[in-house]
């Protein structure tokens, strides 16, 4: 394990877990950050799920990378996640590569890193090993939890798997299972990976090094799903990139070009190739329907929970059909739940940028729901 | 070249064409294929232009795959482009890799395949070598010409090059221009060839080799784009590839990962991955208002020809919006113009399968057309 995690907030996770695929670990370390203070009532706590490239630093600068935090629009003083009032707690997800258990961690038995030695896990195996957290953290109940993406499917699992650990749940742009055109982009991205021979069937961490040209064509993948079409188009067009006409070559004419081929790369430098395939897997993996006999709505039944469903118009990923189809669940299940749909151009990434409508949306809920309690 | 194509129908365009990067070729070999027969007036000639991995076999059994022509749905006896009725020509592009000039060609400078030597070509490139062969085989107007995609920017490029070629034209499912997305795809695809080493700056052809991988990449990236997130969803949902669960593994556990994996590398057989290059290259450059000052109404001025525009409900590559952009420019023109939208959650792909109210409504269309000349 590299030395730069050394000094990042790390639980070792002593009780065993045993995962979907049948294997148990134990003593697993799951890296996490906390922002804002935890009353003496203990009532004030937010858990934030990250999504498929997020991990545990929501805000301020990530010590790893040295960048802004990835929900830094959403997390802090007087935001919609209001670090002066409330208790923030996120960890990275296992099988991720900011400090939790994941592939590039060293296996005991072989000495070397997991690579595909590591267990395939689901999103059920992410959420469990946050539980133990919350008791570390001596939280019974949280105010709230939220996510959007990946980090939206953990939530709902989180509800499912653990019911009335929370007040109110704020699910954004993510669904209670993975569509067809969803596995085949994330597929698409593993293909890539797993296309580059400096992969080396995961190996590759052994030498030190990166598949980098098959992770920045997986990146590529999700930079473009992530927008809308329209969305591209109001901010690239056609215009090219610092030249007055094409160049009749296969450099990057257009902006657009320029942009996917800048954030492919520079996402070789912060993530992991393997741990985008176990993600992926993971988030393929997810169905809460066929965890439960009876469905969605045995799966919801007797939530406590008050829910606020959020999608985006312009999604193409996460549509608002798929989000309203979890308010129907969730009715049907007869738990209290509001949904609200944000109109933007800005596609599925609008819960990462500095969208208004849905930031004071998600901030009079959660105020809302921590008056509730306080009365 | 391959001995392959020894057999193949080619014209040998001895007019030089200037390319619009500069360049001029000439002598080049032009493939193509007829179907049907022309009638004593020559007046029942339909041009059909094929889109980014078509060729020239339209119908029939493709001598080179042994599979069937990439449009056996429109075309033949009875069909929509009926074959006992009219006269129906395609050509290969050039830059494409049937047996027009492309990038698999011998270079007679170095005694090499051109690999990226080869110039960088545009769509008018494409149709002004395509007019050669109308000239060749005698027409001198079109009763129609068509194509879907690739093949529908072709259609507008010859319509806006050469006013008043044929008598009435069908583009399908395709744009004036190439929107942000989909130059954004077309780099996906792009980068996924020229990250596999094998490619090593398209010189592999000399050492008898494919960069594989990389154009199998590119080729999913192609199948997702071209159904529907919907359509997905009906083909294949979730459904698991001949298994009862889980596999917990990077195997192709879905239907959707096993179809796109089969239709990846199943394309490798057939088609060159410079070819991908240089034609989406010239898809992306594609921009009709870019070359006539006064924009799109200048570009259809004085238009005669009779058009009918088809677009696809579920097709999110080139939406119903673009289509209609056409329609709106060619009536801005004062040209004759018509416009079909048809329902379905077939996506882009729904030019090439059996979609019966697209085929009637082409059908009808050009029948009528073939009427009204025969008046």
């Amino acid at each position: 394990m590299n030395k730069k995690f050394d000094n990042i907030k790390k639980l070792y996770v002593s009780k065993p877990l045993k995962l979907d695929c049948g294997k148990t670990i134990s003593n697993f370390p799951l890296a996490y950050e906390t922002y804002g203070k935890l009353n003496s009532d203990k009532d004030n706590a937010i858990l934030v799920f990250h999504a498929l490239t997020g991990d545990q630093f929501v805000t301020g600068t990530n010590p790893i990378t040295n960048k802004e935090g990835w929900w830094v629009t959403a997390v802090g003083p007087n935001k919609a996640l209001d670090t002066d009032k409330y208790f923030v707690i996120c960890a990275n997800v296992i099988g991720g590569c900011m400090g939790s258990f994941g592939p590039r961690d060293i296996n005991p038995v072989t000495n070397h890193p997991y690579g595909l030695d590591f267990p395939v896990i689901t999103i059920r195996d992410m959420v469990r090993a946050q539980e133990s957290l919350l008791d570390h953290l001596g939280i019974k109940k949280l105010l709230c939890a939220t996510g959007g993406s990946m980090g939206g499917m953990q939530l709902l699992q989180f509800c499912t798997t653990f019911p009335n650990k929370t007040f109110s749940a704020v699910p954004i742009a993510c669904s209670t299972s993975h569509s067809a055109q969803n596995i085949a982009l994330n597929e698409l991205a593993r293909q890539a990976i797993m296309a580059d021979p400096v992969w080396d069937n995961g190996k590759y961490f052994e030498k030190n090094i990166q598949p980098k040209n098959g992770l920045a064509v997986a990146r590529m993948v999700g930079h473009i799903s992530y927008l809308s079409e329209k969305g591209m188009q109001e901010k690239f067009g056609r215009k090219l990139q610092e030249k007055a006409d094409y160049e009749f070559s296969f450099n990057a004419d257009f902006q657009v070009e320029s942009y996917l081929r800048h954030q492919g790369y520079a996402f070789v430098e912060r993530f992991d190739a393997n741990s985008i395939l176990y993600i992926t897997r993971a988030m393929d993996y997810f169905d809460i329907s066929k965890q439960f006999d009876g469905g969605l709505i045995d799966a919801f039944k007797n939530q406590k929970t008050k829910f606020l469903v959020i999608s985006f118009s312009s999604d193409w990923l996460y549509t608002t059909k798929e989000n309203k189809d979890i308010v129907i669940a969730l009715n049907a299940s007869g738990a209290d739940v509001s949904f609200s749909e944000i109109k933007t151009e800005k596609g599925h990434d609008s819960f990462l940028v500095n969208e208004p409508d849905f930031l004071k949306t998600l901030k009079s809920f959660i105020d809302s729901m921590y008056e509730k309690i306080k009365k």
